[in-house]
């Protein structure tokens, strides 16, 4: 065999020689923000049926699943993402999750099944870019499930902590509270809708701008720092990832609080890459901004008397938020621009009909 | 439409419609055992970024992982199995780990990515089946993520507790620990060595047995009464579930705890279906009975002393272990029978290779 031979290794090798140079050494770590007594006992180095967590004092728990196959790895299958990146992009999706609630991650659990043709190198890249992506987020991969499949598959389950009773939920805004978002969203969505397309479009964008659409996929970052600060008073009162897309998150908050929205058109953020794709596709650059796109920015709602303070710790912490609009009584979503009243544009995120052309097709508001 | 023509819904109808039918009114619930203060403040109901438990007292948190795809599911592609089974098998599955480290479930995450030809009556079976098995076992359906796929595709996440320094790991044997397991294995591989080949076999089981064999399947147990009853003292010293196999989870014990096991090949059950299956197949029923099979047994190290009273309290609750064995210095692990000592028989689990025509081909040690 050269050096440079693919390796099929069989799945207890896998585990014990490339899964274990990433994850060994995690049992016994302290795992929580200060004053939260959570102890990992048990991590993925221990290789037992399950992680063992030691909570020592009241804590609020968080846990959620989220699964990343499907129409997002066109960019994948086009080369365009690394087998890092995907496994980057797992840990962040599932990450974003806790991020949501104002918790700190505490672990995540991944599922890795791959192909026959996935060789040791690729799939030891999956691998490295969890465990990558875990660093970034302060947090470890304590277990999960690896072994084939008829293709790639990857699923995760992430945990966190926060102080008891101090989690965010999607239920809490109400009619007065402003709703703000932590940055731009569309950017994932804006990808996925350029690169395949790229030859038939007009023009290619700028090299610049297809980086920056596809850093969108390869760095993509869980809002953790923002949750934190956001559940600190807690300064939000509902709060969500955008990982359905800005529209869909924007309906979604207003079903569980039983609120309305009335979104400023011209507050909110529009990437400048977005707005190229936008005009390429002959689309309406806002009605791309809210549409499906699998951004972790935070969807939140404050009570306008907070903002001041909240915005002064985002601001000492170099972070960032944009108020876009206001909660109403009326239960209706709207966009509010100098020619009236609205419907929320974009095509929001349903898994059958999520497809961003349907934008271009004329069949979805815009 | 007429009432039979199958209907498909888009993800967020399901959502709505089908899951919450089965997952509704959960927030609130107090989910953990007597004396572990573990509230569920936010559950699938809530349809919120993850579910939220509200921890009041020390516990231990276990929490594992397990996609359930793959050669396994053979039996439901044959249409021996239904939707509704192997939504049941995959919440089994999760929920035995928990009991695999004497917890308690307390919660489930069930990833359902379905293929589009999978219509709305299909996929509420396969929900059915989840909560069938979760109140079976005592739990809840916490949350998850469903959407299509190429195929389908089901994975889990299973979150349970137990009382602080309670939980039972692989790495507690010691020399001496009596070596058991709470009933017969290897019916679950018996049964996709069995049916795929039924027509090349020279006669087909009795009615009764490949029912036996089907319900193995249809009915697994995960042993979460059993699991608490090992954890109390606790009695074992180390726990695994069989999942992949007697054989796979000797070897595993045995590594994880550095010892040997030298089991007593009489004293391990042996199933008649699994005798049966062996005999069509002209292999050792004990290989079969310990080759890849995902069997939900717990096997367990125990200290001798300790014997009299765990089996009082497994008689008391209507349960039943056997002793097959005892850990040895030697780190190896064989069987013993009047003629002498050899390998353990049977093909364990490794993802690449756990075909168990292995076994009839003479590849494996039988």
């Amino acid at each position: 065999m050269t050096l440079n031979e693919p390796v099929y290794s069989d799945e207890p090798t896998r585990v014990r020689q490339l899964v274990s140079q990433f994850f060994g050494d995690q049992s016994g770590s302290d795992v929580a923000p200060d004053g939260l007594d959570v102890l990992l006992s048990v991590g993925a180095d221990a290789r037992d049926d399950c992680a063992v967590y030691d909570i020592g004092s009241p804590v609020t728990l968080v846990v959620g699943s989220d699964y990343i196959r499907g129409p997002k790895f066109i960019l994948h299958e086009l080369g365009l993402l690394s087998d890092f990146d995907i496994g980057y992009y797992l840990a962040a999706a599932n990450i974003s999750d806790i991020a949501a609630m104002g918790a700190t991650p505490i672990g995540l659990l991944s599922v890795i099944r791959y192909p026959h043709e996935m060789d040791d190198a690729g799939f030891r890249q999956v691998v490295a870019g969890i465990h990558q992506a875990c660093t970034d987020f302060g947090t470890l991969n304590v277990g999960g499930d690896i072994g084939n499949a008829e293709r790639l598959i990857l699923s995760g389950t992430a945990l966190g902590v926060c102080r008891p009773g101090k989690v965010l939920k999607r239920s809490g805004a109400s009619p007065g509270d402003l709703l703000c978002v932590t940055g731009a969203c569309g950017l994932l969505g804006a990808a996925v809708a350029y690169f395949p397309q790229r030859d038939t479009f007009r023009r290619a964008l700028p090299v610049e701008m297809e980086q920056e659409l596809l850093d969108s996929w390869k760095k993509p970052r869980a809002r953790v720092a923002e949750g934190r600060v956001l559940a600190q008073k807690p300064y939000a009162t509902a709060c969500q990832d955008t990982s359905d897309g800005l529209k869909a998150t924007i309906e979604q908050l207003m079903h569980a609080s039983g609120v309305g929205f009335r979104v400023n058109e011209r507050d909110v953020p529009v990437d400048p890459a977005v707005r190229e794709v936008a005009e390429l596709m002959k689309v309406n650059p806002l009605a791309l901004t809210m549409s499906a796109s699998s951004d972790f920015q935070l969807a939140f709602t404050i009570a306008a008397d907070d903002v001041p303070a909240c915005r002064a710790e985002f601001t000492a912490s170099g972070l960032d938020f944009v108020v876009i609009g206001e909660a109403t009584e009326d239960g209706e979503a709207v966009v509010v621009d100098d020619n009236g009243v609205r419907p929320l544009p974009g095509v929001a995120w349903k898994h059958q009909k999520s497809d961003i052309s349907l934008l271009a097709s004329g069949t979805a508001d815009a």
